[in-house]
């Protein structure tokens, strides 16, 4: 099921970008990264002149039970009640959506509180909370592959209603302590590397927190190789389906925004299955998570923002789709040297 | 006339903002920079609730008499036609303006070129290009002084439209040579720690603005400790009249986004006439030239964004409006713990 074709990006749709970007009116390559967006998006695209239509932040909400052993600074119930708050446009991924001009998906893959009907939720729910991952696997084997799939299956829903730019964001009490176990096993860093603070811990707490994801890989024993396996036993639905949202915009060829450690802990699973996702992924920011640059830096992939943020739900996702779409409106809407009559570069 | 007073934004304003930004759904200072963007608007417009109306960049242009050594890749009059192309809406600014919903005013503060009657253009020309500063000053001690009013007057008259947001932009082929003279001698550092290669000068020309830059110093003799006269000395009427926009701003008590090296170097003017004028700058990005940090460390400011943006016209700045904005409509837009009936940190 996974095993779909994704190819590579073509060359020749990035040359005729930069052959336009060059003929604009600015030294060559003046607008650094905003120019590399630009050529990016053409070769994503396979469109000389593309056009970003609609954009969601897919959102995807879960419980984990390793917050049983007391690893993050918020109670369980807040997930549920974040959901809720993302419901009512109250949460900070809501009012830079807005910002954004984004629709913002709220995706319950595996809250533990029965939402009932609930208006506007999207209700994939797999498990009702991961398993509590010092005690037993997060997914069992199948349920991983669901998460997965469900990701996919929401890109290619979202992309016949128009939509062709996706961030992917997440909301998930604890859910940082699965994302450093599968960080830790598939870039083979020590757990110690890739664990940080989640929403603000005490040293304690935090001693705890690598303590318990030790314990989870000793006891699952995922195989590094294995990145569903990963999943399955370390880490959590929304980070499979995550996972799936990469796989989906790089098999449709649409742009993928990740966000910060818990998203790119999903890209990275994707990465691992298919390494030429990587041509369809904008690393949004740099978190103050410190696994996440080492999941970046595994990918080869660059941030582009750096502004200390460490709140997930896809909010540096949202702020960097202003950025993408600033550097395609560079590419298509700057005059050429010749239209505007300017001279050239001496040189 | 550059004695008015300018004050320290108020200390009571930014705790308001701070108790807010503590309250809302969110751990605390979880999104970063756009929290500290948010706290130091409310400071600066002294307004818990503030609003962001409209919003101009003012880019300056100038010619430079330097040019005539060959510091630059690019001819002279691609200042002049770059004017006219910013009139037409096709430079990189007016994209990026256009993006960030500000409006561009494009000012002759110096072009070596008769405009006549150009719509659009606001004719303030103090002179016809500064002088070739390896010979002369750039400019009269009182063109210089001309060129900071101009600054400041053009603020109050577009405050007085209802703009409060600004950011500081320019044009002008040579620009970075005296931009350089100007960060070296007010920060004391050595010529070679503040040149840059521009739009992008080979080595030859590299070396010979450095040689050119230590000859202006030389020649001139600026007063280190007289901020005017090294503008009118090594600077440029751009350099000047941004620096009025800074100081216009502050003493309005509103908030200004210098962009690249140039802007910087006005900014810098502005802080050696009164640092507190600090308070009010939102600095935007990181430019690749290399003085441009040097002069920002020396006031103290940390920038937004790096993405090795090298245009200058306020592009970076422009850009950093959207970020502003992102920050206000967090502190303005997000639900309270109480609001959304979410529990807060255990601890």
């Amino acid at each position: 099921m996974l095993n779909f074709k994704i190819e590579p990006v073509k060359k020749d749709f990035i040359d005729i970008a930069w052959k336009r970007l060059n003929s604009l009116t600015k030294p060559q390559g003046s607008l650094g990264r905003l120019e590399e967006i630009a050529a990016r998006l053409v070769g994503i695209y396979e469109d000389p002149m593309p056009e970003i239509k609609k954009k969601a932040v897919l959102v995807f909400a879960s419980d984990h039970g390793v917050t049983e052993e007391g690893v993050s600074a918020y109670p369980k119930e807040v997930t549920a009640q974040m959901v809720f708050n993302m419901l009512r446009g109250g949460a900070g991924i809501n009012v830079l959506a807005r910002h954004a001009g984004a629709d913002v998906v709220v995706v319950d893959i595996g809250v533990d509180y029965d939402f009932g009907e609930c208006k506007g939720l999207i209700s994939k729910k797999v498990v009702k909370g991961a398993g509590n991952i010092t005690k037993a696997p997060a997914l069992s084997g199948s349920d991983a592959i669901k998460c997965i799939e469900i990701g996919i299956e929401l890109v290619k829903e979202y992309h016949q209603k128009g939509y062709n730019l996706f961030a992917a964001g997440e909301m998930g009490i604890g859910n940082t302590t699965p994302s450093s176990a599968v960080v830790s096993v598939l870039t083979h860093s020590q757990v110690e590397e890739v664990t940080g603070k989640g929403t603000g811990i005490d040293e304690e707490t935090f001693k705890r927190k690598i303590e318990v994801i030790k314990r989870a890989i000793k006891i699952n024993k995922p195989n590094p190789s294995d990145p569903v396996d990963v999943l399955a036993k370390v880490g959590g639905p929304e980070i499979g389906a995550i996972a799936g949202v990469v796989l989906g915009c790089a098999s449709l060829k649409i742009p993928v925004v990740i966000d910060g450690f818990i998203s790119t802990a999903g890209a990275l699973i994707a990465y691992c299955i298919n390494p030429v996702v990587r041509d369809y992924i904008f690393a949004s920011h740099n978190s103050v998570e410190r696994g996440h640059k080492i999941a970046l830096e595994f990918m080869g992939l660059k941030p582009l923002l750096d502004l200390n943020l460490r709140l997930g739900e896809g909010t540096g996702a949202a702020i960097v789709m202003t950025i993408i779409e600033a550097g395609l409106k560079i590419y298509k809407e700057m005059a050429t040297f010749d239209e505007a009559g300017v001279s050239k570069s001496v040189k």
